[in-house]
């Protein structure tokens, strides 16, 4: 086992967590787009797949602060959220029901990452890690949008599902 | 694999998920309160356990209006999430940076929840499921509180493991 003597250990730390959860989030995508019956729900999921491409990015950047390189250290969570995802997708759901359960998934992928980003924030600011906070501010900013829109498309979808 | 037809089913299933979250957590938290080192975590967490009791009971509560009896389905996500935690823990960090950690771990927990409870809570509403809506808008009310509570105590656990 590794020792996290510092706090910049556990940034470190945190930092190889989630570059791979946002790999993980970017390959997991497509099935979910693939699955997606309203139009809006894939094109809102469509322009998260390019985002979080852009967040694996910028999260391979944060690294530079922390004079190592950049490395992903497999994220159990999101591999957990994936699975039950794909284990909630494999049901046989009328179309809209499968949409009202899809954004509910996508939800929680975004709170792990809010979660994540919220941490890292702090401590990349206690870190005195400029460049990084600015990095991975930025992508917090793009879950919590994702997010809002999300619960927005989510009374739409739910109120078709209960027609 | 079950065939969900209508929003009632998504509901019912996704309480299942959600009772068996709060049952992992409740397991889950004495370990993390035996890890934490500053009082005031350790007392946040144990507040947390006795409020994570009263959310089992809510959300057995909450399967009344659904016809259904109280059950749990594993919820992997959770799974993962208390992998990632026990695994995290198991390293052997200096104090203060333990519980900076500690802390980051318990709000992907209230993440985790805070999203499911959203997602309930919205399907509660349309379903007409008011007793629900009540019960497990509660507890994510209690979940927002726990995550800002550890959010301020973030800020004093991370600026000692600086120092």
């Amino acid at each position: 086992m590794s020792k996290l003597e510092t706090l910049a250990d556990a940034f470190h730390d945190e930092l190889q967590d989630v570059y791979s959860a946002e790999q993980q989030i970017a390959k997991a995508l497509p099935k979910m787009i693939k699955k997606a019956n309203s139009g809006k729900l894939s094109q809102a999921l469509t322009a998260h797949l390019e985002q979080t491409k852009l967040h694996v990015e910028r999260v391979a950047s944060a690294f530079e602060e922390t004079g190592k390189s950049a490395k992903a250290k497999k994220c159990e969570a999101m591999a957990g959220l994936i699975k039950e995802a794909e284990e909630t997708m494999a049901q046989d759901a009328d179309s809209d029901v499968a949409d009202a359960i899809l954004i509910g998934l996508a939800q929680k992928v975004e709170h792990y990452e809010i979660a994540t980003y919220g941490t890292l924030c702090t401590w990349a600011d206690q870190l005195g890690y400029t460049n990084a906070k600015e990095l991975l501010g930025q992508n917090m900013d793009d879950e919590e949008k994702v997010d809002k829109l999300l619960s927005n498309l989510s009374r739409h979808a739910n109120l078709a599902a209960k027609a």
